[in-house]
This record gives C-alpha cells, sequence and structure tokens, in this order.
C-alpha cells in the first residue's frame, strides 16, 4: 500500500491546499471559516422561487449501508412506547422512537476528525486526540456551528447528457468546469458546491451493492479545483465520495486526506440530488440557499444532514 | 383522569381549532401546508446581516433527558472504528462513530403522530396505524419533507423583564400578544413560532430536574391563537412544551392533543433559544430566516432536528 | 392465508396439547415447571466425562441475520472507551463496549410471548399485554429463572446418516423416534431436547441466505410428540425452528403457535450443535446436563442464551 | 495518580501472582485453564438437592448504572415487531424485541482485556491490540468458551453477622479465611469463588448511589488469596467489584489489574447474592455446581452473564 506522504503526486496537491494555520493555531472547523455574514446575505438573495428541495435520504433499515463498511449500521428504527395511554382510556397516548445508526450510514458529512494520515488530522493535530470514550477532542461535527451558504450544483452528468456516470469515471477539474459553464453560474469563496454524479440511481433502482463499488466519484485532482475557488464544503451522491477503486493503485482515500486533514473542509456523501437536478434543469439555474447544518453530535466524527435547497 | 373529550373547555377549543380534511383527507403533514412558496421567499428576504444562529442543543449522553420519560435515552456515543489504518502503516487513517438515542430526546420537533386520543391521529387515522415495525404509517415525520419558513422569536420571558419563567406559569395568549408587540412584527401564516420561556436556563446552569419538572409551558388556550394566526409551526425551551403539572387537574398534555391531533402542527422541544434572544435583542428585530428540517426517520414520530436561526 | 384455528389438523393437535391452566391460571412459565429439582439432580449424574461444549454461536456484526426479518439485526459490537487511561499515563487504562442487537437475533430462546394468535398468549393472556413500553407483562423471558435440566440430542441428521437434511425436510416424529433409538436414550418429562438437522453447516460454510430460506424445521406433528413426552424446551440448529416454507400451503409458524401459546414451552434457535453431535457420537452417548439460563431481559420475548452441555 | 508498577506493595504481588507464560504464550484464557474435565465432575458431584438459583439482576433500564461510569449504560429494550399479524387477521402474531446496552452495565464478567497497565494486557500482550473496530484481538470474552466450575460462596457478611459490609470496608484475605471456616469448604483449584459483601442490598432498597459509591470490595491483598488457591473466577455482588475509593490514596483499580492482567482471571461484578446467601445458610454448605457462560461477543471485553448455581 502507498502511504499518501510518499506519494509524488499527492504530496504535492497537499502541499498545495493546505490550511493549516490559515485560521490560526486553535481553528477546528476550517473551510467552514470562508462562509461570512456577506456571503450568507448573497445566498439568502438567491432566493427567487421559494421551492425548497430536500436532499437527504430517508433513514431506515433499508438504506444504502450493506456491510461494506464494517459497523457503519444502516438506521434501526424502535418503538419504546405505542399508544401508550398511561393516564387511562381515552386520555392522550403517545408514541415514542428510539434509533441506532451508524452516524455516517445515510446522508452525511464526514467532519474533519473521520480520517488522518500520516498521524496528524486537521490543522496538525495528532491522530490519537480522537478517542473511543470521548470522540474527537477537536475538530469534532458539533463545532460546525451553522452550515448555511450558498449552494450550487453541478451537475457533470447533466452537463454531460450522461443518466450517470460510468463506474470507472474519475470527476476532473475539467468536469467541474465544464459543469460550472453549464450552470452558468461561478463558484466562489464560501460556496458549498453539490456535485452531480447521478450515481444513486442505482440506488434508487434498488441495485445497493451497485451504487457502493465500484463508484465514480470526485478525483484526486479535484480538491485543488476546489480550494482555488476557496469553497466551503462539498458533496455528492456516492458512497464513498471519492472514485472507488482509486486512481492511483493503493492510494487510497486520498480525496478524504485532502479535504478533511489537509483543507480542513467538510465533505457529504449519500446526498439525493436527482429533484435538484430537475429542478434546477427546469428552473435554469444552478445557485439557491443551502442550508445543511448537521445534528451536533458532541465529538462525532460525522453526523446525518437533512440538507434542503431553497430556489 | 380526564378524557380530553369529555372536557367542556378542550371540547370547545378542539372543535374550534380542527383542520381534519381542510388540505384533503389524504394529507399527512397539517399546517405546513401553509409554508407557501410566497411565505418563503418574504422569509429569505428577512435575511439582513446574515448572521446564524444555532439552536440545537449538543448530541450527548449528558443530556437534557434524566429517566423521568421511560426509554427516551440520552445520545449514546461509541466508536467502531478509531485510527483504522486498514491500508497500512501511515496510510490514511478512519474513525467512525455509531449511536443509539430516543428520537425525542434532544432538541426535536414532534411529528404528527406523536401522540393521540380518543383513538384518532390527525386527519381522523386510527391509533393503531402507528406500529413498532413499521412506525407511523401516516404523518410519519419524514412525510415533512421541507421545514424552512419565516421564523418569529416570541420572547416571552424577556418582554416581562424576567430570566426565565416561573415553574408555574402557563404561557396565555396575552402572554403570546405582549411578547409579538415587543417584537415589533405581526405573526402570520405559515410563520414558524419560537417561544422563549427561558425555562432551559436551568438546564444549561446543571439543574437537569429543575429543567424537567416542574416547568412553565403553553397553556391550553394558546393552541387557538395559533391557529387564528394559522402558525406552521411551534418549538420552544422546554422539555414538555406545555405547562406540567397541567393546569387543569387530571387533564395530561392537552396541548398535544389539540397541536398533534387536532390541528397537525409540529411542535419542538428542547430548543436552545438563548443566543438566538440575545441577538435578536442586539438587532432589535425578532423574525428571520429558520432553517429546520427534521432527520426524515420513516415512520419516526418524532426526530432530531439541527435548526438555525439566519438573521 | 390460513387462520391457525380454523385449520382442521392445527386445531385437533392445539386441543390435545394445550396447556392453559395445567399449572394454574397465574403460571407463566408453562413447560418450565416440569423441571422438578429430582430432574436436575438426575441431570447431574449423567455428567461423566466432565466435558464442556458450548452451543452459543459468536456473537458479532456478521451473524445469522440477512435483513429477511426486519429490526432483528445482528450484534452491533461498539467501544465507549478505549485504552483510557482515566487516572494518568501508565497507570490502570480501561476498555469498555456497548452493543445493539436484536434479542432474538444470534443464538436465542423463544419466550412464551414471542408471538400469539387468535388474540391469546400462553394461559389466556391477552395478546395486547405486549407493549412497546414494558414488553411482556406476562410470560417476559425473565420469568424463567433458571433453565438448566437434562438435554438429549436427537441427532435425527446423523441418526439418517446425512451431512444435513434436505431443505424440504419435516423432521417428523417418526425422525424423532429414530434419532432417539439411535441415542439409546428415552426422552423423558422435563428434558430438553436438541433437534439437530444440520442444517447450521450451511451458515458455518458462509451461505447465510440458504441457511436461512428455505429449511428444514419441526413439523406441525412434533408438538404432539414433544408434549406426550413431557418435554421442557426444545431448540434446534435452524433459523426459524420449524421448517420453512411451511408444509401446510398458507399455515405460518404452526409450531410456534403450539408451543408457545398452547404449550408454553420454550424454543430456542440458532444453536450450533456441530461440535456436541462430534462429542455425543465420540462418547456413545447422547443425554448430559443442559445449562441454558437465556439473559434475564425484563419483558423480554425472547432472549439470547450462552447454553453448555456438560458430559 | 500512582502508576501500578511503581507502587512497591503492588509490584510485589503482580510479581508473585503473575501468571504470564504459565499456559504457554499464545494462551488467552489465564486461569479458566484449571477448569479440567475432574474439577467439572467434581462440581457436578456436588449437586445434593436440585435446587437452583439465578444470580442475575433484571436487565433493564432500570439498573445499577448511575452515569458514573460513561458509556456503560443500562439495557433499553425496544420492540421492533409488537402483535404483528403478517399473515393476515387471526394468524400467528409475533413480537421482536432489541436492546442496547453497555456490555459491562449489568451481571458481568470482566474480560481479560478489560483493562491493561504499563501498556500492557494479560500475557503481556499490547494494550494497543484492543481496537474500535475489532474489540479485543487476544482474550475476548468469546475466547472463554465454557465457563462452568464448581461455585464457592463465601459470605463474609453472613459471616462476619453482618447485613452488608461498610462502605469502607475492604474484603481482606482474613475475611477470606473466616469465610471459608464459616463456609465448611475448602477452596481449591478451579474452583469460581463468590464473594458477598451484602453491599447489593443497597440497590434493591432503591439506593442506586449508595450501591455505586463509596462501595466495599476485594482488597488489594486477595488478589495473592486466590492465586495461592488457583481460583478460576471471583465474583461478588458490588459495582466496582473492588473497594472505592481505594486503600491506598492514588493506587486506582490495582485489583482489577492483578486479576485481569497479571493472573489472567475473569472476575464477575454485580451479581445477585443474595438469595443464594439464604440457600446456602439454609442447605448448611457452600458450594455447587456453578454455571456462567458468558455471552460470547467477538473481541467482547466483558460480558453479560445469567448464572446459576444448581445446590
Amino acid at each position: 500500500m502507498t502511504v499518501p506522504a510518499q506519494h509524488p503526486e499527492f504530496a504535492q496537491i497537499a502541499a498545495r491546499v493546505n490550511n493549516w494555520g490559515r485560521w490560526g493555531a486553535e481553528d477546528e472547523i476550517g473551510t467552514l471559516n470562508l462562509v461570512t455574514d456577506a456571503v450568507v446575505r448573497e445566498a439568502a438573495a438567491t432566493v427567487t422561487t421559494g421551492r425548497r428541495v430536500p436532499l437527504a435520504l430517508p433513514l431506515q433499515q433499508d438504506g444504502v449501508q450493506t456491510g461494506m463498511i464494517p459497523g457503519r449500521v444502516n438506521p434501526l428504527h424502535t418503538m419504546v412506547a405505542l399508544n401508550l395511554e398511561m393516564f387511562g382510556p381515552g386520555t392522550v397516548a403517545t408514541n415514542d422512537d428510539a434509533v441506532t445508526m451508524g452516524l455516517q450510514a445515510a446522508t452525511h458529512w464526514d467532519g474533519l476528525a473521520h480520517v488522518s494520515h500520516g498521524g496528524r488530522l486537521y490543522n496538525g493535530r495528532p491522530a490519537a486526540t480522537v478517542t473511543a470514550h470521548g470522540g474527537a477532542a477537536f475538530s469534532g461535527i458539533d463545532k460546525s456551528r451553522t452550515v448555511v451558504s450558498r449552494g450550487v450544483l453541478l451537475d457533470v452528468a447533466r452537463a454531460r447528457g450522461e443518466e450517470r456516470l460510468a463506474g470507472d469515471h474519475a470527476v476532473s477539474p475539467e468536469d467541474l468546469d465544464a459543469a460550472e459553464e453549464f450552470a452558468g453560474t461561478r463558484v466562489r469563496a464560501g460556496d458549498i458546491v453539490l456535485v452531480r454524479t447521478g450515481q444513486l440511481r442505482r440506488y434508487l433502482a434498488g441495485d445497493k451493492s451497485g451504487y457502493a463499488y465500484p463508484s465514480p466519484g470526485l478525483s484526486l485532482r479535484t480538491p485543488a479545483w476546489f480550494h482555488a475557488r476557496d469553497v466551503a464544503a462539498v458533496a455528492n451522491d456516492t458512497l464513498t465520495f471519492e472514485i472507488v477503486p482509486p486512481e492511483v493503485e493503493n492510494l487510497w482515500l486520498p480525496v478524504h486526506a485532502l479535504h478533511l486533514v489537509e483543507m480542513g473542509m467538510l465533505q457529504g456523501q449519500n446526498w439525493n440530488l436527482e429533484e435538484l437536478s430537475t429542478a434546477c434543469a427546469h428552473e435554469g439555474r444552478y445557485a439557491f440557499l443551502l442550508t445543511a447544518q448537521p445534528e451536533p453530535f458532541t465529538g462525532g466524527t460525522g453526523a446525518p444532514v437533512a440538507p434542503v435547497a431553497v430556489l
């Protein structure tokens, strides 16, 4: 296997995109710092029709996980009270439920502490600061206090006239350029970019294992694109986010390492961009207000999110 | 104990606020229908400074639940992978977490199927349509596809010049009127109203049992107020939402029955309105864009939510 | 579909094996009453070599469940503390784990409240006495205070000279007779009978779906055999216990209804009888001391068990 | 805080009781090796009356945990199917449950990998071999294939004529000698010793926090006693097993370190010895057959157990 830092291309990109210290040695949220009040004001100003599009998959036992990632279990919904007339017959009866799930099992954000490489997390903190009893001592998902910004859909599949990208398609900077041109909106600092591959259509059609692997996804070369634009976060409609199997043999999860560790940028997976794709095509615009606040699990290395695009 | 429908005042209010059939026999979302595209456009237009305020409590084992509500357990955060270098030493290492929690344990929305009375849920559906294997067959929390609207903070505590309301203070329609006047904003159709009692300060100060019970909360007389204004949803900063112990002896959870069953209106609990209170007072305005999409658990009778106010 | 009580053969057998009232109207443990002190003394006296054979499958995410039975999830093992040196470097470090699992997911006993038919549980109690907030009000698995008795292995597969029974083989009373003769031990009152089909070999060989369905299992005609012998409990090495698909078209789970509801007899599934089969064949005897105490979940309708045979 | 190995008395005892290598470098079960077939035969021979006494607490939300040990949650029992007539009205209806719990939350065995000190587990293995994704790679609780032996109750409280020991009573070797004499049975190789302090009476009386802390428990000096007798395992009726706060200031969990790491001996907590105490006193004997097989969680650092004494 290949150690990322020992791979020349990875090392070169890492050096270019690294944000350690950019927002101070104490920073725990990385590129979310780019979402300024001004960015949010402009985001709100994009709202034109008032149409809202949900981007989360339903949380259920029949979810996207197949067991390929051990321990990342689909949501188990259970009842702890059912038609419980605790005050007597005919009085108010209550229903109450509980859930067990992997925090990264469904539509989610990877928190900055989701991965490390070379023993380091974002901003140079030791990998060992993530523990079983406390989760992430630094950059836990709860530190992302608000995730609301302008969203831009880069609909790579639609821009290429494809229903979904092929399983071995690594989304390249050139793909992003083309999708941006197709969108007619220039990505700018503080934006949250949604990259549509169409891969989720496999899951929606019932093919869970085909959805999981192999899968199109972001290329090792895209982090530099996002860094150049000072994007705040990126999400897409795949299970692994980046292309799997990887472009460089034995170099696994390089995009994770670049985004989360080097840049300090949230990345989202299993987002359902199908309805949004149709809506944007229909309205002829690809920028909108995006609300995507993760559930603030203390020390979480990721969290479910129920994003909504407001057009 | 008192059966709600047999209590004259309850019965009279129920008759007045009932929304069954208003949006058709098939409707599953009730007053969320009042959030039209036009409402959302106006909500976006309230964004002035771009300041964002998170309203969720952190999700952690040391949460607001005390065991008073059996089965509604605080979030248990666990690790299923920790610094796992699955590709060899120095390669990308992953952290992965899982959680078990009551869906209504922390900052949450009560879904319309959270309670029934007289054997009926919202829109007249049988209480028995909520099951252990499927949750709510109708009006599950996943049916609330998007919850984004104009939010209005009715800061009852601040309007009264109190740090927090007394434990036996039933928030009345008159309190709402006064807070509305204090806010300088008239509540209108489709708004989501946030009622601040200050009670959460007890929890924030470490007094969990004092936070839980007894507690100020909404009076039996407020649902008619919300109905008259055609509010889309209401949330506050208490554990039980309505005053406990109840105003009418032995008449338990009447506000739940009116809001959820009769009106079909989401209600939120354990929202942290402290920072928002300060921000609104500082900016001198109490209306904003509110994003509060619940996690879409299939058949959930409630769900955690991480709301954000955008000012 | 066929209502059991309306099927003549089922109705006839039910009438014959019914134990309601046999141990009083208050009884909650059924045939466990047959395990007297004398039976246990005799069971202990069977211990000859002192060899112990475990009969439980390991509890792990990669367990026997395939998703075929919704909500019955394989054990998810997680860590809540890992090498936690809470008292300083070099001091005692602790590891602590948590689990989520279906109570009937692995090697388990079905409790008497696991099924009802015609609205009735064992001893005539209403099905509605099982609730989400309390589990089984009567005959919860915790009521089986001790499950220790003489065990007898009826090795149907070995007696027939087969590695495992065919997928459509309904284990018949004649099969039990033959296996008993092969064992050289007569089954008597208070015994716990272990019926080996060899079907678990499919799971052990990695074929989970083949293990689950279709599967050999007990015939509708065997409960009368167990009743005639006054057996205390029965377990086997299959997922569903009885043959699936069922012998009588559309008559599902008749053996469950007869054992659990009519007789009040625990039945066990997913027991690993492979090592025991070899040991018994080697020692030339098929009776032993069996300890098989379920975990006493209050109100549980079933529970994991880690049985041990002592030869 | 005090590092155990740097404390003279601890270091001296550790050197004396250390069992590393005694059963080979590959051994993962430690003193369970002492339970030979001959020991089990003799254990079975102790069965005189056939009376069975359960020693597990019920598994329920209202269990012994108070939150003092983070993440070690009381069992949450939930339903995933309730009166589910999946084959039509009147057909067999099923109930199915799920649970989330700390493996060491109730009556349990600490596995050998539950603690380490100085970076080492039993038999010298690195502490880092316990991981979040796999649990204990060595000496997981699943490696204890069978736990059945002769049990001996050392009823320290009864021998001293006390209902329960005082909160600051460190059970000493002299206490064990006296209780052994009181029992009239000499503890010998392979026995499982149950030490009764009576402390559980606090929990049974509703005083959870008084049960938890402070608590009588085993003294630092007792491991040498157990080692001298070649005991296979020890359990008692307290939350922490050893006396808390500790005898030597700042020397925390020394008995855990000696038993689990140095000796490789299972230790059990929260065992209910009340009924057994009465039964033994009534029968005038304190030795019996003990079955105490933990649930075999793969890689578990502990596990629930439902022990039964057969007299």
